[in-house]
């Protein structure tokens, strides 16, 4: 079969692995072990198979990047000039930091992707002297973040 | 000032930290104090602190929702019946799984929600047996994500 | 697994004989066996299991509406009052005989019908005494189909 | 008369076959017959005039694709660069296995097309890699189908 | 037959009468008896049978409304609470003498009006104090007609 | 002044003579006269002044054209390659005998059209091969009207 | 005539005096006489006048926001539940000390009003606690202004 | 630190001075030295200070510009061929006499500019003439303002 399902190679010790690092990814590893009465070794090596099957892609730091002295996030909704180009548009906006997220999505929008911004003058330089002379935009819409609300995993006992 | 900047209180230390760890979260204390050569026991005194201001919030495993047989994430424009109608909105949509982040923002839409499903089936579920039965939400905008492309952090060094 | 997948259950045989009423569904059942090598019955026997296992619903004579003096197909895209009430609405759209069509979808529209009609006067009485009667629609759009150009079944060998 | 009406070359007998077979369209001839009072011969010169006169033009079987493994139905609204681009794209189009239904429209899109997929990952390919290839192709929308509700034939007797 | 073609109790005389009168509509009937050879009587007899057919149903004056200072002609799309109101609202559309023209259309708007102005200040008074407190109409949009390039009568020729 | 106001031109039997003929506008002169108190001549006399001055333009015969054969009347909201190609789009448009009317508007089209055609296979030359053939339109919207309700003259009396 | 035209009760020296002062508003007015060649005094009267008809309504001082602190100006389009509620909603944001601009305006958003604040999450609480708060309103579409290129007065000169 | 904030240079006086002229921007340094209980002189040298941090860019004259013969005031919504050309297109639009007021924006308009002018017929040359000249331009959508209903500075004080 064709799909790339490797849910059969896992077993009930490495869901449960996942299932406390989706709550919380920067727990030690033998603090996770004691919860889920293996080693930390074990854990190590359950977390380096999810990671060979490419299940596991890495953990992202959650941060307030307001206080930080980042005011603004942002989705765009990218029209280009041909839906055709997309590939070339992403591969230019990855090379920007500001674009943290990049979604290839069906709908009347090419492209959705999140920046963040220190405030509306960065936000004027990243939308005009960045995303707007990659090649291939033709126009994108601005939603501004006013609240995140919740961020979290894919529950994985639904 | 009314501004929650904490960015004061931080030095080049716990800058070097944070840096490394919107890189990769789930590396082991120890590590990331021997690369910015202080005692793992400093790097838990300074991400203890960090997260005291509300710098930190936590963390996020990443896995590959498509290996674990969760084929559609999908990005919801909801339209309310009244823009007041916000907050228990969002107060509704936590309570469901399925619903893995809840954003208020500014342009056509009055939130931006991301949904994870299995399939189509199940898609069908979690948009007319959950998000529609929410009183408040007149409707929604389906954009499947096709693609994701890149997922990082805000660029410290920007 | 929660999934429909009937697909264990059937032969190469039924394959072949899927793939040749997809082609043209009006072909009686003994033109069909010797196609595929068998008799008759066979192929009465076969579909009778694809029947029952609910893969094959029915078949649809396709006709020249125009000859016939339905002179307009057209697509509507249906706002419901809010979006809950699909199922309703459903139900009362089933009883207009005009409706050819209908589709639960994503998307800026909560429902996707078809319908047809001999006349622009017939049109304003679909519109107008029916489709606008059934409580919980707010508004339709409506695309005339101007040339129906291939309407054809999945493509069982992609 | 420029119109193409045949109506007035069938008779009774032929309304009835036809009713009959819009209704259940892979029933065989002697079957029909039976219910018609004719012999099965009758309806099988009766069909053949019918096919001649161009009203009937095949039959459709109707499957149920989530079962085969086919878990996307999706409708697309195309915008072209140009409006009068619509028959070289309608060509190409053709030539798309996936595409299984087109329509020239009325409305903000000039055409209708309806495409079938196996999974997200099968979507993403027949929009990137086929249709978004398309020259004269600017963007398109894509409706997702979450239920297919009736799918019936005009209704003869209105 | 239930279509209202009138087509076959009309002959060449009188069409063309009726091409003369879509021409210019002022002239008088001795002249219209001239150019088709027959005696302004026999143009009286023609125009009311075509008047008894219903297909003349009267005949507009086309003025310079600028040159009497009716600066503004504009097209409203309106809106209806609900699209089964269409009825109420024309009925009291009809009653504002600046709605010169009313059609129940399909799109995106239920109803096409248009209006006619002496100015914005003007402009602001029929929208907001007579057509916006007719019930049923959520909202209306405004194309101001910055020029008018032919208004003209059906092709009788084509 | 630049306006182009012959209001002061005109005097109360030539205001008298235009709401007679704004309301029955193939009134022979002799009849307009009597009502008015003066002779066929003086109204002869007036009407050409009023013409002379640009304020009349001509007349227009209202026809129910659907008793002649002409089943469709459309609206066409017409986006173009660039705002600027008006003049040259509008051009050609005028040489489209099924055009009948054409403004330049503001809002999200730059011209408004009106089209009349026999059927809908009619419909589909005039769009296909007449007016999307146009060089500089982009893409039109279609509305088909479904009722016109009133079709009337500017109110003299408001 | 009904028409608020002031402009035949203003000589020469006015409309220097409102061309002086429409370039820059805070001038003294000794230093405009000088310029006029008239006393300062006279230039009072005038503007008195001026003022009494009602065409000079006041003068804005011009700052620079951001240099104060206010980091975000924004338009709103604002819907209303139904366009006849303006009155009562323009009263309302009228309240709203951050709400600097309001127009009623024709096209797809009922009311045109322009923002003021220090940052997102001042907007956060503008949108949130107190527009959307506003009964009547439907939602708003927000504009953030990324650049103010010029802000100046009617060109008395063209 | 980047920001552009002056406010820590500025004292009460100084926001006294700001609170009064924004409230009415001609009045006379002398009056205002009184209100705050300084010298004219000294008004005159923190409004030179002012000018000379940038906080204030200059003052606007208030005019009712319909008293003026000015009776169109519009929005217009601008799309660009390429959302990149900003810098070009504003260039060209600041030399239009007509256009006021020019914001780079976010959302689905690139600019937003403010027009004034005499009547429709101005109206037509301005969009038609001038601003669609513009190379860059796709096209605008126009919005007409009905009615002003505020207009005021900042809120110092909240």
């Amino acid at each position: 079969m064709d799909k790339n399902l490797e849910i059969d190679k896992i077993d009930g010790t490495d869901l449960k692995i996942l299932a406390i690092l989706l709550d919380d990814a920067h727990l030690p590893y033998t603090e996770i072990g004691k919860r889920v009465h293996v080693s930390g070794g074990t854990v190590h090596v359950r977390m380096k198979k999810l990671e060979q099957l490419g299940i596991v892609k890495g953990a992202q730091l959650l941060v307030d990047q307001t206080k930080l002295g980042w005011d603004i996030s942002a989705f765009l909704g990218i029209y280009l000039d041909k839906s055709s180009m997309y590939e070339d548009v992403a591969v230019q906006l990855e090379k920007i930091p500001e674009v943290v997220n990049i979604h290839y999505t069906t709908g009347i929008y090419s492209i959705f992707a999140k920046i963040v911004c220190r405030d509306t003058q960065h936000l004027r330089q990243v939308l005009h002297d960045k995303i707007q002379k990659v090649s291939g935009i033709q126009r994108t819409e601005t939603f501004i973040s006013l609240e995140e609300r919740i961020a979290r995993s894919i529950p994985l006992d639904v």
